[in-house]
C-alpha cells in the first residue's frame, strides 16, 4: 500500500513540477512513511519528511531515530535530523541538484519556511504545494477501510456499555470519564479526541468541556466520542435523556434526526460537499430552524478526526467512492440547548453504506413508553 | 493571575514595537486567555488571540464560540473568527488603526503569514516575535506551582501502583494499558503524552510506541509516564526490572543514577542550561559513556510537556526561581537496551525541591536481596 501511496505522491510532486515535496503535515509524514510518532506542536516536529519522484526520506531527531527505523515503511530512507532540521532538507535538496522544492504551506511554519529560504540560498525555489497531499488520503484503500470499520464498531460498543452506566444525577465530568474508560474497555487505544458530554444549556455549546453540571430528567444529553485504533479515529454522536423528554426536545430531536436521513438518503460518488450539507440545511429551513445549524454537514475521517472530503455549505469537494464522512446535523438553541446526531458513511460504487450501529433514541418510542 | 500574564504580555509588545501580537500558539492563547480548547493542528486551530497593549481578543469559530465565552477570563474579549481567520484579525487590526502587528512565526503556518499579509495590505507591518511569549510560561505562579504539584503525585500513584501490577511475561502494550488505566483511576485527566514501556532492545529507543515484544526478566524496562491534571503536565521515566538484573544492567543503571544525583546537586537558580546538562554528561564521560546519552538533560514543564527552560549543550536559558525542570539522563546502548531516570525540580530561591517523589529501584538492593 505504501507503494502506492508513495507513486502517488510523486505524481502530485511532478504535476507541480518540483523535485520533491517538504512533508510538515504529521498525518501525511504517518501515511506515506509509517512512522506513528505524534508531533507535540507545528514548532516540535516528531520528523519531517521528503518525498521526490523517485525516494522518500524521512529525517527524525536522535531521540526518535531507532523508533522511525523501526517503522519505516519498504523504499522510505530514514536520516537523523540536525537541530535545525530545516539545515538537514537543505543539505539533501543541494547534494540531490534540486532547482525546485515544494512544501506543505499550511503546516511549515513561517520561521521554518524562513531559515529554509536562507539554508537553500539562490538556487533551489521554494515552492507552495498547499494541501495536495492531504487529498490522497481522502479516498481510503481496502486496508483502511478495515481500520476504520474496526475503530467504528469500537466506539458504538463503548457507547453501548457507556450509555448503560451513565444515569442522571452524574456530572457531565463523571460521566466522561466512563465514555474513556468502555474505549479502553473495547480494545482500543483511547479517544480519538477529547469526548464531549454536554448536558441541558451546555448542549447548546456544539463543542464543549465535560464540567460538573449535573445531569437532569428530560434534557438532552449530547455525547460526541470516537476510539482511536492503530491511529485511525472513530466518531459518533448521540444525543440521549433520562425520564421523559421536555416537549422542545422532542421537536428539535425529531427534526434533526429528519434532516440526518435526507442527507443519508443523498449521499452517493458524485454528489457534491454543498449539496450533501444541504440536504440536511434543507429540512431545517423548511422548519424555519436552518440560523440554529452553525457549523457544517460532516467532515471526511481516517488518520485525522477532520479531513477531506468536507460537506458544507463552502465545500470544494465532491464525494468519490472510498470516502469515509460523517453526516452529523445539530441544531443549538441558545439557553436552552442542542440536539446533533452523527453517522459515519463509506461513499461506494452507488451510494453510501453506513458504517455506524450504535443505537439511537426513539422519541416516539420513549413518549408513548414502547 | 490572568491580568498579570496579560500585563506581561503588554510589556512585551511594547518591547517589540508592535501595537499587538497574534498568539497562534495554542499553549500561549490558553495561558493568556483560559481557553481550553486544543488544537487539531496548525492547520486546525481552535482560536486565536490577538493581545495588545491594552486588550486581548479571542476569537472562535462557530463550533466553538459559546465554549470560549464561557471559559475567557475576565478582560478578554471573545469575537467570532471568520473562516478564513486571518480576515478577522486583519479587520481588528485595521479598525483599531495599528501600524505594526506581532506575530509568532514559530506557530503561524506560512499559508496563514501569506494570507495575512495579503489582507493587511500595505498600511499594517507583520512583525516576527519568535517565542517571546513562550518565555512568560517558563517562570511558574503559585497557582500553577500547585497544578504541577497535584499532576506529579497522581504521576507517581499511577506509577506505583501501575508497577506492582506489571510482570514479566506481560507485553509491552499490556503494560502501557496498566499506566494508563492508573493514571485515570488516581483522578488525572489521562495521559500528558503517549505512555513509552520499553523492555530490552527497545529500551535502546528514547522514544518507543509499545508494542507486542514480551518483558524477560533480568531486562531493562523505561515507563515513561505522565497525568494530565487541569491541562498541566506531570513527567516521569523509571527503568525496572524482574528477577535478577543482568550485569550490564547493574553497572548502566548506576551511572545513570550517579548522573542525575550529581545534576539534581547542581540545580540552582544562576545556573545555565549548558552547565545543568554537563553536570549529568560529565559523569558519562569520567565512564567513557557519553557517546551513548544521545538527547538533552531536561526541559521545562508545565502546559506543555516540553517548554523553557531546556537543560542542553545548546541551551541558552539560565534557570531561575520559579522553573519546573525535568531531570533526566539516560544511556542507550544499540541492540542491548537503556535505561533512563527522570524527576522533575522546582527552582526555588536557593536550589532546588525534587518535585517527585516515585520510588526508584536500587540495584544494591537487588543484588545483595535486601
Amino acid at each position: 500500500m505504501t507503494q502506492d501511496r508513495l507513486k502517488q505522491a510523486g505524481d502530485i510532486a511532478r504535476g507541480f513540477g518540483v523535485d520533491g515535496i517538504l512533508v510538515t503535515n504529521g498525518t501525511n509524514r504517518r501515511y506515506l512513511t509509517g512512522f506513528t510518532g505524534e508531533d507535540h506542536a507545528v514548532d516540535e516536529l516528531s520528523g519531517v519528511a521528503l518525498t521526490g519522484s523517485s525516494s522518500t526520506t524521512l529525517f527524525a531527531p536522535a531521540t526518535n531515530l531507532p523508533w522511525a527505523q523501526s517503522e519505516a515503511a519498504e523504499g522510505v530512507d530514514v536520516l537523523p535530523m540536525e537541530r535545525r532540521w530545516t539545515d538537514s532538507i537543505a543539505t539533501f535538496a543541494k547534494d540531490a541538484g534540486w532547482k525546485r522544492l515544494g512544501f506543505e504551506d499550511a503546516t511549515t511554519s513561517y520561521a521554518a519556511w524562513s531559515d529554509l529560504r536562507k539554508a537553500l540560498g539562490d538556487e533551489i525555489e521554494l515552492v507552495p504545494v498547499g494541501n495536495a497531499l492531504d487529498t490522497l488520503r481522502a479516498v481510503k484503500d481496502a486496508d483502511e477501510i478495515e481500520l476504520l470499520r474496526t475503530a467504528l464498531r469500537m466506539t458504538d460498543e463503548a457507547f453501548v456499555a457507556a450509555s448503560k452506566r451513565i444515569v442522571a444525577g452524574m456530572t457531565e465530568a463523571e460521566a466522561a470519564a466512563i465514555v474513556v474508560e468502555e474505549l479502553r474497555n473495547v480494545g482500543s487505544e483511547g479517544e480519538s479526541f477529547p469526548t464531549i458530554v454536554a448536558s441541558g444549556p451546555n448542549a447548546a455549546k456544539p463543542h464543549h468541556a465535560p464540567g460538573d453540571r449535573v445531569i437532569e430528567d428530560g434534557e438532552p444529553v449530547i455525547i460526541d466520542m470516537g476510539a482511536l485504533h492503530k491511529g485511525y479515529a472513530g466518531d459518533l454522536t448521540r444525543t440521549i435523556w433520562f425520564g421523559q423528554p421536555s416537549e422542545q426536545l422532542v421537536t428539535i430531536y425529531s427534526v434533526v434526526q429528519a434532516a440526518q436521513e435526507a442527507a443519508i438518503a443523498a449521499a452517493r460518488p458524485g454528489i457534491t460537499g454543498v449539496d450533501f450539507d444541504a440536504a440536511a440545511r434543507d429540512v431545517f429551513a423548511e422548519h424555519q430552524l436552518d440560523h440554529y445549524f452553525v457549523h457544517s454537514l460532516g467532515h471526511g475521517l481516517g488518520l485525522r478526526v477532520h479531513e477531506a472530503p468536507s460537506a458544507s455549505m463552502r465545500s470544494e469537494d465532491t464525494l468519490a467512492p472510498g470516502n469515509v464522512v460523517t453526516v452529523e446535523p445539530g441544531l443549538y438553541i441558545p439557553d436552552w440547548g442542542g440536539v446533533r446526531i452523527e453517522d459515519v458513511l463509506l461513499i461506494d460504487d452507488e451510494s453510501a453504506e453506513n458504517l455506524t450501529t450504535a443505537p439511537k433514541r426513539s422519541v416516539h418510542a420513549t413518549i408513548h413508553g414502547e
